[in-house]
């Protein structure tokens, strides 16, 4: 238990809480959660379940017409057909995640991924006895496990390759030429290959394809949390190669049961016209969040050379102002009254020159924050 | 994975499945689920809450008023003043199980429980790289672990002991004076006592206290599944020494962020006088289907040594009528269309000569499913 690290931005949370307690204003840059509520035909749909009394367990694989509504989305958005019995509901990514890695995982084998990355991963691995291999990156590499720097990070135990894209905290995602030469360096090895894809359809510029279309034997992890803004229902699935198809099956009924049944009733109504009229219009705010905040940040003098082109993140280089973002941070936010989160939450490579803003709040709060930032700089 | 063993009675449910999508009339005795929707005020509460659009993360430990409302019920049932800090929202009794058991069991420590028992136990300790030591248990013991028994099978290597108060399959309790023995002996080994309560409430003739009270280092597992009839909404609970919170929570924020929102607002209303009526008679409902079935499997010539004192199962031998009970299963679904679960599911010892019954279903059901038995049991 000593080696699972705690999320420090928690502890920044509780903090920010108490001082609104206090009465004090603090704009929350801190938060990975989108900050609108779950849209309306969703909640319509859970209160249709909950009337028609759905309250039993589901299969442990989940609602058959849940998971067709899903490779339905794969057949529309990126033209492949991919058979729902591939598809595996899950409580959250979360318990994706930990399906996939607990299926793969041996005792002392590794997994790469990139540092920085989002912590839970390393932790979950580690839970298993297996080892997290935390690959450096920069921006020149776009903070992405490359091919290239999976490659040169390569060993005799490495089981598996965990990316994410678009990423957390870097909102960075791996172009398909990248992830056909993971995909191809994974096969070489007998090695998987294992992307999160849980900020997908969060993208601004241009849309991304799911990586499946790299291959069928890829293991995706995704979730109605964000695009489909149902952090607090716990839903997420997982798309696996067949051959694994059972084996996860018996490891979730073990596991967890099953997902919970409501939330999967209601993610039914995330596959309407009218849900996703909602889903396209907040992606727009998000952009629009994105494309205020990225420039208004880097005037204040924080280092961000990439444009992100996904999730509700940047990753900002903070050395200019400080060599240790966790004081930062906590000086922030008693001083200035801005949450961030600092680098640590995600790796050790440079974690002390780097702290992420989420954009999962207003633009006029953001505005707020950046004029509260501005002060407090200008001050030290 | 290969170690995982799967539920042979999600194939026997499938296969039900099949048989009833082909018109054939099924009756179920093998669902370890209440067949009773989830009560009014719950529903009620669920839908006010999403009203009021309570869809966002809850506190990696749960919502501050559900966990004192189960000090709460500590305090009115057992007379005891457990502090709310001490108690952790999980998605379901899995969740709580997969904390305690990530945060007690190191690689090659071994964890001692009853065979028969609840299957996911040994598989979530297998998981862990951890040794479930099975102790093979008869009527004699109460298909309990004693504290004699767990004396006999202790070795250098045992970490925990697992009971389950009242226990699946076998319906059976700890009396208080071996539940203070099973503490005494951990005690003396500095292991951990954990105890598996998920159906507390669900006992037909003395109310059992919690184990809480011979001792606050005890790990309590619980869940609002199987009392408060919420199989769906995924929400257990454990209750932990004051100095495992703070890693049982960093864990919990690495294995699943939070329970269910939505689960947690409704499961508040489970606290009311009205909820609380409703679960009074559906136990009372389950006492008279026990105290039906339990003499008439008898009298069909079911070994049945034991009165169970609660759950909603009988742990019978079939021995009679077969040395396969796995084979029986399956002759009684596709001959006489009753289905019930072989006791391979729950472990080793003598399973080939048990079955469970559940008796979740109707006592018309359950009369029909009898008398489907006798005629069966009479052409062999």
């Amino acid at each position: 238990m000593g080696d699972i690290r705690p999320f420090h931005v928690m502890a920044l949370l509780a903090r920010a809480r108490e001082l609104e307690a206090m009465g004090r204003s603090i704009v929350h840059m801190e938060i990975g959660e989108p900050d609108f509520p779950t849209a309306e035909p969703i909640i319509a749909a859970g209160q249709a379940a909950l009337a028609q009394g759905q309250t039993h367990y589901t299969p442990a694989v989940g609602l058959r017409v849940l998971r067709e509504a899903i490779a339905g989305l794969y057949r529309t958005r990126d033209g492949l057909d991919i058979d729902p019995d591939r598809i595996l509901l899950t409580p959250g990514a979360s318990g994706a995640l930990q399906l996939v890695l607990a299926t793969l995982i041996d005792p002392g084998r590794e997994v790469l991924m990139s540092d920085p990355g989002y912590p839970c991963n390393r932790n979950l691995v580690r839970l298993l006895e297996g080892r997290a291999r935390l690959v450096p990156t920069d921006a020149t590499h776009g903070y992405q496990l490359t091919p290239e720097l999976a490659r040169a990070h390569w060993t005799d135990a490495t089981a598996a390759l965990l990316v994410a894209s678009p990423a957390n905290p870097s909102g960075t995602s791996l172009t398909p030429g990248q992830l056909a030469g993971l995909h191809g360096l994974a096969g070489e090895h007998g090695a998987a290959l294992i992307v999160d894809e849980i900020y997908h359809g969060l993208t601004y510029d241009a849309v991304a394809a799911s990586a499946l279309t790299v291959g069928d034997d890829v293991f995706i992890i995704n979730s109605f949390s964000k695009y489909f803004g149902m952090t607090g229902w716990r839903l997420g699935w997982l798309v696996a190669p067949p051959d694994y198809i059972e084996a996860l099956e018996r490891l979730a009924q073990n596991l967890f049961l099953a997902a919970p049944t409501l939330a999967q009733y209601a993610a039914l109504a995330a596959f309407t016209p009218t849900a996703e009229a909602i889903f396209e219009q907040r992606r727009q705010t998000f952009a629009a969040r994105r494309d205020y905040l990225l420039p208004a940040l880097r005037a204040l003098g924080f280092d961000i050379p990439l444009e992100p082109q996904g999730a509700f993140y940047l990753y900002a280089g903070c050395r200019r102002f400080t060599d240790d973002s966790f004081a930062f941070c906590h000086a922030l936010l008693e001083e200035a009254g801005v949450a961030i989160t600092p680098g640590i939450d995600f790796g050790q490579h440079r974690a002390d020159e780097h702290v992420r803003f989420a954009y999962t709040t207003s633009l006029a709060q953001l505005e707020e924050g950046v004029a509260r930032l501005r002060r407090y700089l200008e001050r030290q």
